[in-house]
């Protein structure tokens, strides 16, 4: 069989198996499967490096499916490639509840699905971190051990969401040439053709990014490989636009929208098995066409084998520390660091922001931590993100350990998720808490995907001041403590800010965000405790004298009107203690005993949170008195602010003493 | 005076204001006004047409400052233009509690500010639809009384978020030739030099989105005036990239990110004034630059009046229908038609899922509201948004009423408020409720300006079945009812879904949200009331036989299972009533003895809604069953989700009888 022919046959095995993947699920969405089968094929059978045998293989090229509606391509490519885990099996249970395949790839479900897709933009922009994380492994490694690729699938969607233009801006600035972008080219979206939205051109919109650019047929195996080939030589990431049929192979639907998300039907299927010329019983694969397939699952396995030779020829030191990043172990010498750190503010505690707190926590641990990637969305000198001695990155030193963003939170954090899922880092970044909504569905993503994100979000309240509501968080803590598996750390003073730190450090399969505070803040943790208390989630920090009759529950900035309120109602002869809570999450995942005790039975519950109550209820019990916000914030002098929101230990007192007195 | 050295004057008064305010407030960004008071001066002096008198004049140019914390800027140019309610004295409070001169532009705080900014990104994205509005207002009323420009200052920032994208796509794609946006390419971000993050070429990147683009000196009268000028005359939006120097006039700081958002400092401020020549005391402005600034705020004044009399030049039923959709109002006859409707539903209540109720709704109301300007992100076939005779919106038929914004839904939020901001329309769209998170920044504006803006979010839980946890929403509905002011509804059948598109149309001075399933539901409101029960917030939706044992709360998709489980709480001889809670914020609303009447004073009160718990406590206490989600969701058809996730009538039973008997 000719090289071409043979092409067709692995090509239409793709589109073959995600129409019945499809049809047997009776959801999901075969046009891009079958539109760009040719594309997939290329890429897989003679461009992309990786072994499907040894799939988490270090160096291997990363497969990105932006459009992750096209999961049916993604799964067929895996199963014919040979990946152990995606039988034939896994394909007919398609979008079935418990399977390997759901509607969009799910990061670890399967071997091979190196993260989550299915909104759209998240994917593109996720691999631009990726491929930074490679170059920049690759400073501190060298070739020998890191030099791969980043290979993008990407729809019309994909480049229109806004997320996107951050992505390629990112890249474009920084010159990721290892990253290949192709782009499905089909004219079609769900309502009807693109045109009836968009008149971009994409190729003159890369270019001004500072991208390569160029259309190519995708339905030609050679443009396409001529086109990857030129991009693999480029300075700069290529964008390959593929001119494609949506759909290809179905007579009646091809090129149309009713081929993009809805299952082809059974007659237009034996349609489409016949003018594809593929007679074969639904989910079946001939023999020749299967070998094909699997020889190219081991295509690269010589490129392995030499790799972990190259690997095992590098010095002990290094073989170990690679080892260890790769594996996103923490160094022996963190917990001294954080030891040491801990003596140190409990002997002079420092009555400082929370966010200077952070500065200081990350001074203490970027040094034993090379791993630790920072960055801030065009805020550093607010966010305190940057600490000595870390260079920025830039396309002439990747060798850099601090990134500079620009205005693109969102980005940020979809590049800080491509960072984590590549290996060897710890990325953390920073931006305002306000802004926390801009990044807010890659966050989703990074707890979606267990993937370990620093987010470092300053000015958490009402309590940055004079820029105004649009600045100030107020829903923002409760609707962050809603995503699940998410760890949102508030902590109140310079103690418990390195705390946080600490378990965001340690914790391998969750991202943290630490909401911090732009003013100085009374520190209440001032003497030294080897146990890490926020890892409790909530504790008592001050005790009652006798039996208290008022439990104050407090986070953060709050902490200290908690304190202040507490001294208050000893003068009034009421005994009160002082509940910190910096982390809901944690506290939840406690044992009921110890929650109990936290919560203690006091006679009125006060919380207190310069935010809205939301969420309180589950410590404080609903009939409680909460002292926060209830709509959005003013612009003023801080302290104002919270005299006028009545956030003061007095207001507390108050309602606490009207409360005791009813 | 010569015109130049009459501009150098005029420019730099709003430069000396600017600095002032911020030295004044101690706090504040000076380097937008000083470096765009050129661009500014040009602008508002030849270009803009408005009336300072009548700053609510319908057909005026709108002015947007994208770049919000340059809002000394504004404040400068709105005192300077004669506008009553921006005095010497607001100036001097700029960022006080309480003063008119919040540290961002808001809205309703001063006439003249036609929108709130500081998020970055936000302004330049809502006047597209600003700029969309008044084309598809001309479209119905004509040359004679719509026919006015928007006009953006925007920055580096607003440029980088991925937002921009998708608003200059739209603007391109639409060819909103009135929409002119001038750059301030300064060169300067918060971090430093703009080349530390950026190195996109503006001009080509808008060019590539279908805009004319062109560059000038920032600091060139005639430059700024001529390329105003062609843009004026331009088929396509105008992006004018003027080259500036941050604080231009303050001889150390000019041209540095010191300028950006921080006071000058006293003695800078004074090298300043020598350097400008601008010997004044602080805030004051000399007698002829004044008075020259207040010719320019009077200079439409004329084409005002010329408009009133074209205006009045109309016929009746028009000059009754124009002056009827500014104000907002609406017209008599939707009252019959919302009974029309709901009488329908009452005679036969149809088991459909609520996006399809919402079309029914819609079928009925956008016939009496020629206002509504429908929309979708691209699920126009999944949200259900369109209705018959509603024509597509295209750059060649602005008189259509629907619009195909792309897989934008940041950017579709941000247009709906600048459409709803410009008036004469009530604006809706549609995506999936997960991908609110998408549109949050822009909700948080609608809600924080009182926008009557209207998101329809269908696919609201795990309902939506197979696409699985990137599409299924589970912290969405916390999350957003956490956010003051917005209205999030989840009907649980066609009649309130009715009535909620009642509420969300007559609330003028908040957005509304719906959330709608995928899947049918058995409708339980089957008898006609004239009354909008949702109005309430939560309503007894079917009593008990005798005193309730049990209270079932529910809302949307969850109120059949409560239905169904009161039904086999009966049978067990356990009297149980159900409450609908179809909107959190207008129970909250109720007045106490109505709140605690429908919470009742069951022995177990339930909660069941396919979403996380928090939020619920408020209203079943925090010692209340709950049902419903803690984690993500998963791929599979959705009756087998609900029974994997344990969100059934069964389970709410067993549970319930669990706590009785304990």
């Amino acid at each position: 069989m000719t090289d071409a022919a043979q092409h067709v046959w692995m090509a239409n095995a793709i589109r073959a198996l995600a129409m019945d993947g499809v049809q047997a699920a009776n959801s999901g969405h075969p046009g891009l499967p079958m539109g760009m089968a040719d594309v997939a094929t290329v890429l897989f059978t003679r461009h992309l490096k990786f072994d499907a045998a040894d799939p988490r293989w270090p160096d291997r090229d990363r497969f990105v499916l932006s459009a992750g509606h096209g999961s049916m391509m993604l799964y067929s490519v895996l199963h014919l490639l040979g990946y152990e885990d995606m039988t034939v099996e896994d394909l007919k249970r398609f979008r079935q509840l418990g399977s390997r395949t759901a509607g969009h790839p799910e990061y670890g479900y399967a071997a091979g699905i190196e993260l989550t897709t299915g909104p759209l933009g998240s994917g593109i922009a996720t691999s631009v971190g990726m491929a930074l994380a490679e170059r920049v492994l690759n400073a501190r490694f060298g070739d020998d051990v890191v030099d791969h690729r980043t290979y993008v699938i990407a729809s019309d969607g994909d480049l229109m969401e806004g997320i996107s233009h951050e992505a390629i801006g990112l890249a474009g600035h920084l010159k990721l040439n290892r990253l290949i972008v192709l782009y499905d080219d089909n004219g079609i979206t769900i309502d009807g053709s693109t045109a009836l939205s968009d008149s971009t051109d994409q190729v003159k919109r890369f270019e001004a990014a500072g991208w390569r650019a160029v259309r190519v047929d995708g339905h030609s195996p050679d443009e396409i490989d001529r086109a990857v080939t030129e991009a693999k030589n480029s300075d700069r990431p290529t964008l390959i636009a593929c001119r494609t049929v949506i759909g290809f192979g179905s007579p009646n639907k091809a090129g149309k929208s009713s081929a993009h998300g809805s299952p082809l039907g059974a007659d237009e299927i034996i349609a489409t098995r016949e003018a594809l010329k593929w007679p074969h019983e639904p989910f079946h694969v001939p023999n020749e066409v299967m070998s094909n397939w699997r020889d190219a699952g081991t295509r690269s396995r010589a490129l392995r084998d030499e790799w972990q030779s190259r690997l095992e020829g590098q010095d002990a030191a290094t073989q170990r520390e690679f080892t260890r990043r790769i594996k996103g172990e923490l160094p022996d010498n963190f917990e001294q660091a954080v030891q040491r750190l801990k003596q140190e503010l409990a002997e002079n505690p420092p009555k400082i922001a929370t966010r200077k707190a952070s500065e200081v926590a990350l001074e203490h641990f970027n040094l034993p931590l090379p791993e630790t990637l920072g960055g801030s969305a065009d805020l550093t000198p607010s966010n305190n993100t940057r600490t000595k001695g870390l260079d920025s990155v830039s396309s002439d030193h990747y060798g850099g350990r601090y990134i500079h963003w620009g205005i693109r939170e969102h980005g940020m954090a979809a590049a800080m998720n491509g960072i984590a899922l590549h290996g060897g880092f710890i990325p953390y970044g920073g931006t305002f808490l306000v802004f926390a909504d801009y990044c807010r569905p890659q966050i989703r993503l990074s707890a979606l995907m267990h993937q370990r994100v620093v987010y470092v979000m300053t000015h958490d309240s009402i309590g940055l001041g004079e820029d105004g509501p649009t600045h100030q968080p107020v829903e923002h803590l409760a609707s962050l403590r809603a995503i699940p598996n998410l760890m949102v750390f508030r902590p109140g003073d310079a103690t418990e800010t390195a705390e946080c730190w600490e378990i965001a450090f340690r914790t391998h399969n969750a991202p943290s965000l630490l909401a911090l505070t732009r003013q100085n803040l009374t520190p209440f943790r001032v003497t030294y405790s080897g146990e890490n208390l926020v890892a409790r989630g909530a504790y008592e920090a001050v005790a009652a004298e006798g039996e208290a009759q008022v439990s104050l529950f407090a986070s953060g900035s709050e902490v200290e009107i908690a304190v202040e309120a507490k001294r208050l109602l000893d003068e009034q002869g009421v005994p009160a203690r002082v509940v910190s809570v910096p982390c809901f999450e944690l506290f939840a995942a406690q044992d009921a005993d110890y929650r109990r005790s936290v919560i203690g039975n006091a006679k009125v519950n006060v919380g207190i949170e310069a935010a809205i109550r939301q969420g309180w209820d589950a410590i404080i019990g609903s009939d409680a008195i909460f002292v926060g916000m209830t709509g959005f914030g003013a612009s003023g002098p801080y302290e104002e602010l919270y005299e006028h929101f009545g956030i003061t230990a007095k207001a507390v007192v108050e309602q606490t003493l009207g409360r005791l007195r009813s």
